[in-house]
């Protein structure tokens, strides 16, 4: 994994990938390096069958991500360059945070961040778009986007109201303040806090716990379907998908060996593999537009 | 109601059905004919304007649904079926959970669910199509799928992130692991615990406020607004058919009751009737394709 | 301001509007002017750079508003007239709450609400278009229409399950019960409680924090971006907007100031007006048959 300058990514021997930003120095703030490595990063986890979850953080005890390195280090940031162009094309104008995102969004591990510290900006965006959110008890927040005359971005406006409600997002967004963690938590943007030195241990424990006992294969439809299907007008979406999966997974390996392992109380030892035994019909969306 | 084998049909003088899944000896596990007797049940109930509201609990003290019966005396669960078939069409493959969440969609009346112990897989989501759910301090959950290869069935990928966020529906998903009651009330799963002993007394307390105060007509019209029309992408859906709504029912006996009842400080008694005074434009969605 | 008969509105030095429901010997109950007025007084404020924010009140101490006036005084309400008429067309039929609700949600302006006492109907769904909600511990809620044979109006089923969750929607407008604060705030339908001599202090200090740090440009994009792009079927929708955006604003002058006053440590003086300077693609949506 030595090709990365601006993230580490370590896999572990029981299936955790962990990617870690990596500039402390600049605590950890954001370039488009970082944002091309980490998606680099998902698409080499995606294709690693012994990966089963991932875990997101950073350098140092200072940031998880402070935003967006306004300094031509940090790529030539937009706000840099002065002149106004009109071409709004999709292919020039896309948002170096929402590549991120939506590329977390086609992840078929689940994503657990563990925020070390403050997360601004698109640090803080960036972890909409993972599945489950821990902090360290001095992490800090902000949606500060207001406070320097731009928007939230990273597609956040889809994500953010989803996980927190309308009112909080509102509220977040509009003030652009930087809050703690325990306001994050009762806002419900993060599930747990806990010490510094605990953060990254509460964090494996949860990706362990679906490692050792699940189907990898349940999982990565499990993740698609919820993200997918909760958005539908109308339950019968959720229905047709899910009576195809059941259909079909019922018949295969895992089912087997879930009720094996079930029936004999041991371990389960899964045979199925995201790479190829995803369901035939899978995926069942139109992909055309939408990376 | 002698007709049902394993669910019990009790109706009070006051408007309350109870549905009983009644298998204490199976821990009330769930089967084909389960589910034809659960739909067949909430035709009676939608066709009977005595009826104001549901409750749904198990028989025995341990046990609200412990899953899908794997049995053969199940009905044939899929499970045991090894062969592969290629055809994934509609008719050949529609989940028995979802056969019976999406009839509760369609319910007139009041759902309510009063978990009287375990409840797992298909004993689970069943309840996510119920309205409140109430819960003994002793229930506990799961929502085991990616334990057994298999997927989160009966539409809850769109029900369950639409109740308890999508940050929590991923965590106990992933996990597969049961939980107790506490976890599920501080997820938002459940909206109460009891002691079992008060459990049922609870439920029907709930559901003797809705048939002692409202228009029958009233509850059927918003329970079928807010489980369609929140979904919708903008409130223009909603207030065009609100302004249908209120235009019809002001002019209607009910509204009129309501109206001289409240002025005259006493109990109302509406004379609309579900099977007969529901607004001329109801339903308004295209009913094709969704039975 | 003197033309309103029924509401005050009053615009302070520091960029706040406050709309004030004044009809206190009525208990500020809805009218059909009082809903005209609201929209003019909306009208106005859009209109007016120099308004940052706007908080919602009652006058008097009792009551925010007590419901739709039921009365001849109350413009010829619907119930007063017992004849039926078979057109349901939108331009005979529309709701007044609606019309209310659907101009908030058009505001480019963060909407605050102060709920100084009872707020029923009409009273506690006009609150469910706006952003923040505040309330005295005094403060009662009731969506009562099921006790009225008629049902929730002003597009709040399409509100209300967005902001408190379906379940808690749904048994609030079952039972149509009148609940206090306290209840309101633990649903989540209500931000924080607040003795009564403290409660619009408390809306001011909100207000003030988003005039005094952010950009106008930037808070009326975020308004119509988390309201409308919350809905959508995928964040690509979400991306797209907010990549233009970004594009679009980070080149401008707030962007500019944004940064130079973060650099500087000094407040910033944003440059940018909503009637002047929001991009060019805004509004990106089609704007016909939603007004």
């Amino acid at each position: 994994m030595s090709e990365f300058t601006q993230i580490r990514l370590d896999k572990s021997d029981d299936g955790i990938a962990t990617i870690t930003l990596n500039r402390p120095e600049k605590m950890n703030a954001f370039t488009r390096v970082m944002g091309a490595e980490i998606i680099a990063a998902m698409d080499d986890i995606d294709a690693d069958d012994a990966v089963r979850a991932v875990i997101f953080t950073g350098a140092g005890e200072k940031a998880f991500c402070a935003g967006a390195d306004l300094t031509p280090e940090g790529g030539g940031h937009v706000f840099s360059d002065p002149e106004e162009v009109e071409d709004l094309s999709d292919e020039r104008v896309r948002d170096g945070g929402g590549l991120v995102t939506l590329r977390l969004f086609e992840s078929t591990k689940p994503l657990i961040s563990a925020c070390n510290g403050v997360a601004v900006g698109i640090g803080a965006t960036m972890q909409l778009a993972m599945d489950i959110r821990l902090a360290a008890t001095h992490a800090r927040y902000g949606f500060v986007f207001a406070r320097r005359g731009i928007v939230p971005e990273a597609a956040s406006s889809w994500f953010l109201p989803r996980i927190v409600g309308i009112s909080q997002a509102l509220e977040w967004c509009y003030s652009g303040k930087v809050f703690d963690a325990e306001e994050a938590r009762a806002g419900g943007l993060v599930r747990s806090l806990h010490a510094p030195e605990d953060l990254l241990d509460e964090a494996r424990k949860l990706a362990r716990e679906i490692a050792a006992n699940t189907s990898a294969v349940s999982v990565a439809m499990t993740r698609a379907m919820m993200w997918r299907l909760m958005n539908t007008d109308h339950p019968m979406e959720a229905h047709r998908i899910d009576s195809r999966a059941i259909y079909r997974l019922s018949r295969g390996a895992d089912a087997r060996e879930g009720i094996a392992s079930f029936l004999e109380k041991r371990n389960p030892v899964y045979p199925g593999k995201v790479s190829e035994d995803m369901p035939d019909f899978y995926p069942w969306w139109d992909t055309r537009g939408y990376e």
